[in-house]
């Protein structure tokens, strides 16, 4: 099949250096406040966007190996299940996909809360968190909901 | 920046051969069945999800045009917003976001429900859905929420 090339829309600023640094603790999330510097031709795009208090990033793991199909969730003692069960940033396309609350817009930055992103990261894509409440109704959440103490 | 490049992990086979076929209304949500067709080599990181009932699914939108920056959603009559703040498949990375039911895994075939990708389309990336419940207290979901009867 055919590649697919992208051009990053902006980047994240956040306080995450290195790797060891980004939490990955589900009990505690994260509440490293930061920001998505998009380039200044996208702010035509983002009008309506500062209606929602939560927005996905789709972000590409610039410094992830993707060298593996397996994965160890950190929260999960000794588990290994394949990395498509998980948000392992190890994995064959590392395209991560993170929810952060959306704090303010300013001209192309967005100021946010929330981020599991290194500093640098290149940003590929932003969406409206909206999902549809008939969803979490029915939801089963595999190894996570037996490893976590989850409510849906 | 530097562009970033993917190699597809798989395709989507949905009824869907033409954008115009592909349904947009949340109200009606599409109970299309199709499947995610996974390259063979794929299968060991794919253990573990079939304890998921949703899948999201990364895609390339290989018929969009990524010519805009603005968008009018199907579903709210002559409302102009940026692509950013939706899911518009013609924006500057097309990168789909969709999610669906999960109804059984054979080999690296997924047979799925709620499809509104077009046949042939390029799979990026295939993570389990499992927002968690605290996300959904505190959220507003802008244009979205003043043009649909949703409830969060």
């Amino acid at each position: 099949m055919e590649k697919v090339t992208y051009d990053p829309i902006g980047e994240i600023r956040s306080p995450f250096e290195e790797p060891s640094a980004v939490p990955v603790d589900p009990d505690e999330p994260s509440g490293a406040a930061g920001r998505v510097e998009l380039d200044p031709e996208f702010e035509p795009g983002l009008d309506g966007l500062d209606g929602f208090s939560h927005v996905t990033i789709l972000a590409h793991l610039h410094r992830s190996p993707a060298d593996t199909l397996r994965a160890h969730p950190p929260f999960a003692d000794g588990l290994e299940v394949g990395v498509f069960a998980t948000a392992s940033p190890n994995r064959p396309n590392p395209i991560a996909q993170t929810v952060v609350r959306l704090d303010s817009i300013e001209g192309t930055t967005l100021y946010v809360e929330g981020l599991d992103l290194l500093d640098g990261t290149p940003v590929l894509d932003l969406k409206p968190f909206a999902p549809k409440p008939s969803l979490l109704e029915e939801l089963e959440t595999g190894w996570i909901g037996e490893h976590l103490d989850q409510e849906y």
